[in-house]
């Protein structure tokens, strides 16, 4: 089959379950070795297309937002959080700048998980993830997660493996109580290949600019890529749920990365339709007593 | 003396300390009803200059944002809040909404203060204002805050005379101390006229999109008027230090206020003077290092 029938292909399944189908990790076994970190799936055709549908895709995400946070003026509990988990590099931290950026920051809630503190170690790992949750009307963007501690918690045995291994369960129980509360949850894996990494940490080291970015620990930690690999694997695998899904997003093209998440935000808030809340107080009576004051 | 002899005073006052000496609250006693809120001091020609501006605006802005947050990963204790008081319909959510949009949504932390919750309301008035600062690197801003409490709470003596007239004081020391943390506090009145709010809430009445942000108590409120603006000229002059001077920005013309405020918050980050950080590794070694992975 050539490139222009898996477009199609590609196209038919967007227009069957949007992005979200396609991009959604199938049912059975991952293997992530097998993805095409540099593919484009239903995307745009390249650089330039893209940002345009970004300029368009902006302003229709700013327009949901303010009707998701207008239903929670009145009383509406639906919220929305967006999950964004992927090896060093590849580029959680810039998706939430180029996908975020054009959202009205009063409504956004953006967490960058580090190391643990001393204080947030001495609590369940979920903890932290709790008092980080949007709230009713709000956008919740979290760059890493929970999922931290089924990943490196697991790869660099933080934790016995009787405790990451329950873990998976607990994730899955919180997050459908995190549906239950009305909370959207939008996983998104950013994959890039080895390759790719490389080449990023690389243009850190060689622009002064960037030195801030890069840590040496990074280097020692490629070592561990295929232990990562098969953590993420179980992790995405075990915790895709029909709740909350994990997508996969190919992530060594930056505006295709960008595109995808912009798109599957959109996706999912047009799935909760939010709406403006009616009146509740005579607007004709509001006006005259205003044109009296 | 002619607009254009106005406008030459205005730039040259400008070369010499920015739109923050332009805007600064003077030192004696001030009456805000002398103040044009339909002026532009400093500013633009008009909207469309001024929508021009603002893309280079936002663009230091994002530069100077960056900075500060990446020498916060280096131990420099510095961040910038920005504190929006005004008046309903004054604009603090559109301020945000525009001056912010175009930032790093991860170093942004915005909160719109309501009515204290019965929690809040356990504790001092400072006490919800502590837990929502920035953290080193982090650009904060205070969608109402700290000086509710000595204008709504003075208006509509929510609590006893002995108690707000204490808390002058008490802000200008805890400013004191934020400065001596390490933060740089940037309050920027919105000042808006009578007319403009009626006009502003009718245009809510008259858009079913907007009728969400609309409240009945806005009416009777506008009957308070005086006493707010009374209060807030004992809050601006009281509270006006060297340490964190208030600036008024008439507020009728949003694209005035919105410029306005983004070219006061990018002149505070020049003073702060942000700086990407040396690195603290050996930066060729940690390349041969890396292209042996």
């Amino acid at each position: 089959m050539g490139k222009k029938d898996d477009r199609k292909k590609a196209d038919r399944k967007k227009a069957d379950g949007g992005l979200r189908s396609l991009l959604r990790l199938p049912q059975d076994r991952v293997d992530l070795a097998e993805y095409d970190t540099r593919a484009t799936p239903g995307g745009p055709d390249g650089k330039t297309t893209a940002l345009a549908e970004m300029v368009r895709l902006r302003e229709r995400l700013a327009g949901l937002q303010e009707r998701l946070y207008a239903q929670s003026t009145a009383g509406d509990p639906r919220s929305l959080l967006l999950v964004l988990q992927g090896m060093d590099t590849s580029g959680k931290g810039g998706t939430v700048k180029h996908v975020a950026a054009g959202l009205n920051p009063t409504g956004v809630r953006v967490t960058a998980f580090k190391a643990p503190t001393a204080e947030e170690s001495q609590h369940p790992f979920l903890w932290r993830i709790r008092k980080a949750l949007p709230k009713p009307g709000e956008i919740g963007v979290f760059d890493r997660s929970h999922y931290e501690d089924v990943l490196i918690a697991r790869v660099r045995e933080l934790v016995p493996e009787a405790t990451w291994s329950r873990r998976y369960g607990v994730i899955n129980r919180f997050e459908q109580s995190l549906a239950d509360d009305g909370v959207t949850v939008v996983k998104v894996f950013l994959h890039i290949s080895y390759e790719e990494q490389r080449k990023r940490l690389l243009a850190r080291l060689d622009n002064p600019d960037k030195h801030w970015k890069f840590n040496e620990g990074d280097i020692a930690e490629r070592a561990l890529w295929p232990a990562y690999q098969q953590a993420y694997e179980a992790a995405l695998t075990r915790c895709s749920t029909d709740t909350a899904p994990w997508y996969v997003v190919p992530a060594d093209r930056k505006w295709y990365r960008n595109w995808a998440v912009a798109q599957l935000l959109l996706e999912h808030l047009e799935l909760i339709g939010p709406q403006y809340p009616k009146a509740d107080f005579d607007v004709a009576a509001c006006r005259a007593a205003l044109l009296r004051t």
